[in-house]
């Protein structure tokens, strides 16, 4: 079996992974910026590293997971200007800025527990890193490569072109490229001016009487510029050098190019050597949007309240639907994906309720060890979630036919299976089937349902006299810990706590 | 009725409280130093404060509470000595500090998830407000009553005293005690010679070559002392002077004095002007403590898996229990104490439950105004959360007679007490009735149990040749939701995701 290979946006190709110091792997993940509800291309693209990061430790690397909040200095112009997203909000709310950036961050962290998308080894705040942010500043400026106008910061494009070179080689942009396009639309907004180059950016911001979020620096009051908190936190929870940094596909431009030539100005090390984006999400073929209307949050899929949506569907379909596209691909939404991915979803959640059951016999008929070895074959090959989706799909109808014992399976293999499916359903795929993949609320409201039903079979049994069904239906109910109450308004019931009541 | 009184730790009072700014409330509480699992003691302190803050919006006022993370520069001394706490164990454990920050910080936001313990307003970290710390620390030198040794600052307590007075003045310490004691019980450990003055205590502490967590400063490289974040974050977030600070009662001395003395030496405030301060939880008469043996976490309690314990218990169960002592008076923990609390929980439970389906007629004869207003009054009274939990239960007994025809209740106060119960019992008291009690994991377990119970009925239908109820029991499962699956390895069961298939 070959190693794993995976895409390098730096080369354009497929690469033999190598970590810089095995088994320990650096992965650095652009984590939200907190002024609002993540929506599922966010997920999408947050998903993807949770798997590539449960797939290292499959392998038997030892991840250190970095996965930053942003909450100051992105801007709502990607360019320099316009005002902090986060301090919009927060006077558009009347709120503290860092009432926002907590009211946001723990709606971001439930949706990400309901996807089981595992926390990060490390979460760190661009607030949390100002001084590592200034001191990469001054470094920066130290090797010319960097001009103050007015209080703020500005990294040299043209200087660096000219003394280091490689601007553009991520994103494919070229300088020439950038200076037309940036003139041609080009606005007058309060600090354009103050830049010599339109391709320069901002590396740290002077504060407005006004912006509340604001720290003292050598250049005066400010605040950060977009770009400069990843590689100040990427460099010191990772080194300069590091082994892979993901993101969404919309970040190569301008801000993981910026990001990559600050820390080459700084270090001389361009951070990550392997460079990962995740594609985006489209709703039936078209770019997902607010303008567009067509705005999917992970709530609408989990309450079925969407125009779109004919029922709700669990976090864990949710996530088996988004694993459905190569992570590189665009993966399009739609109702029937979440249909199938629902239907599969059972398929896999059916096998691993009969495993246990299955008798071994004999000779297998089909080879499970190179179906094992192709399951790792796809995510090896680039992460290829979907082909290895698929080919577990394969093995569970193979497995169905031995359930119907219209096929064998050997004593050995039958055990080595029952080890295995499990956890590479759970850990490498993330997904709760034992658990249970609905999300907390189905599950307790399928409990009242389950419950509801009960009472209803056992008052038909007394109505019928029949007493014996009646005392049964309680009594067992009781040795499962839960109570039930008869009033003249009706039974109601009670979980006591726990299944270990005897 | 009363307005609200609370009980300052700085008069020994109980005061009529008045918030500077109405409707606005400022509340800081120290939160956890994220190097353990949290315990049973410090969830009694969180709760105290979410109740506290759940019935100040019940009021009408707009709180904005910050509980801060302690991520940096608390001490395994609360002197000034001893390795840091998160250090330690980043040294033990082998990893980065911040990654023992991450783990403790998820654990203690799920386990404050399951008490039903709401997210502050802001939960600031230590490590992301350095720049804060050290303006502080100058702003304190500047006046003179802090001095620099080798890297490291100290506050001159004796300089206070002199100057500002009033140190001792929350925890009733005096100096020339405290002089004594500590003249008494000295060791010789680094840091302690460097000051001038016993009861001094450090604002900044140079970083050791070893010492990992380190920031530059006017003084070196360093890190905070612990008192100092504390009088930073609430300051910037509340303002030099606001209206509440809470606490374990373990924090009066040194934590909130220093943070006391701090903020008056820097502000000229001291800050809030109520300190509450939140008793300790026993177990079984005796002080909770690792080395007693008798340490107790919420794992234990959820899980049941502990000496102490014959089963498990739910979440809201540990909550209403933890509720059945006043917040200053010592709360002892016994199993009993959580029996007790189950079936008063059940209580509540169920009149929630047969509430709607009460009918009135004619003339109450009992006050129910005046029920409500007691709750109000014990909660008014310094937060007497077990008194309204009583007098709560008093009422519920009289709902009971309502419901078994032995008493009666006008149309108009059912209506008043179908609008109050529910809320009074949810927002302000938090327990999670409807969206019930029992953990995730057990409410799985039940929809388990309960599943297993159901398809067993239906078999033995089946034996006895019942076919109408065995169909009967599979299509009225599947209205809701549930689909049973036969197979000759016997008949598995899969949720569809949503309770609203039809």
């Amino acid at each position: 079996m070959k190693g794993l290979r995976l895409h390098n946006s730096l080369s354009g190709d497929k690469e033999p992974f190598e970590p810089l110091h095995p088994p320990f792997v650096g992965l650095y993940v652009c984590g939200p910026t907190v002024y609002n509800d993540v929506h599922l291309g966010n997920c999408r693209t947050f998903l993807t590293f949770d798997i590539l990061r449960r797939w290292l430790t499959w392998l038997g690397y030892r991840v250190r997971y970095v996965r930053n909040i942003t909450d100051v200095g992105h801007l709502e112009n990607d360019a320099d200007d316009g005002e902090d997203k986060i301090g919009k909000k927060a006077r558009l709310e009347q709120l503290e800025p860092m009432e926002v950036v907590q009211r946001y961050t723990v709606g971001f962290h439930e949706v990400m527990q309901r996807l089981n998308i595992l926390p990060p080894s490390i979460e760190p705040t661009a607030t949390g890193h100002i001084i590592e942010q200034i001191q990469m500043v001054e470094k920066i400026l130290e090797q010319g490569l960097a001009y103050v106008v007015n209080g703020s910061v500005y990294f040299d494009v043209q200087a660096f072109e000219k003394r280091v070179g490689g601007y553009g080689a991520l994103s494919g942009r070229k300088l020439d490229e950038l200076i037309a396009g940036a003139g041609a639309g080009r606005r007058t907004l309060e600090g354009q001016d103050e830049k010599r180059h339109p391709a320069d950016f901002a590396l740290w911001k002077k504060a407005s009487p006004q912006h509340i979020m604001r720290w003292p620096s050598p250049w005066g009051e400010g605040f950060p510029g977009w770009h400069i908190e990843c590689s100040a936190m990427s460099t010191k929870y990772l080194g300069a050098e590091f082994d892979i940094h993901g993101g969404g596909f919309d970040l190569k431009f301008p801000h993981h190019e910026c990001e990559r030539a600050q820390n080459l100005a700084c270090t001389g090390q361009g951070g990550p050597r392997y460079w990962m984006h995740s594609n985006m999400l489209t709703v039936q073929g078209k770019r997902m949007g607010k303008s567009e209307g067509n705005a999917l949050w992970p709530r609408d899929i989990f309450s079925g309240d969407h125009p779109l949506l004919p029922r709700a569907y669990s976090p864990m379909t949710l996530r088996y639907m988004m694993m459905q596209a190569h992570y590189r691909s665009t993966l399009d939404f739609t109702p029937d994906a979440l249909e199938a991915a629902d239907k599969n979803l059972a398929k896999i959640r059916e096998a691993l309720g009969f495993l246990p059951h299955l008798t071994g016999s004999g000779v297998s008929d089909f080879s499970w060890s190179s179906w094992q070895d192709s399951l790792f074959e796809a995510l090896n090959d680039d992460l290829n979630v979907p082909l290895a989706c698929a080919r577990l799909l394969e093995g569970l109808k193979h497995l169905h036919q031995v359930a119907h014992k219209q096929a064998h399976i050997s004593e050995e293999d039958l055990e080595a299976l029952r080890s295995f499916l499990p956890r590479f359903v759970e850990e490498v795929l993330g997904l709760q089937i034992q658990a249970t993949a609905p999300s907390d609320a189905s599950a307790l409201q399928a409990l009242e349902n389950v419950m509801g039903l009960l009472i209803q079979l056992r008052n038909e049994a007394r109505v019928s006299r029949n007493y014996a069904l009646a005392d049964q239906i309680r009594d067992r109910l009781q040795k499962v810990g839960i109570q039930l109450a008869d009033s003249r308004e009706g039974t109601t019931w009670h979980l006591q706590g726990s299944s270990s009541v005897s």
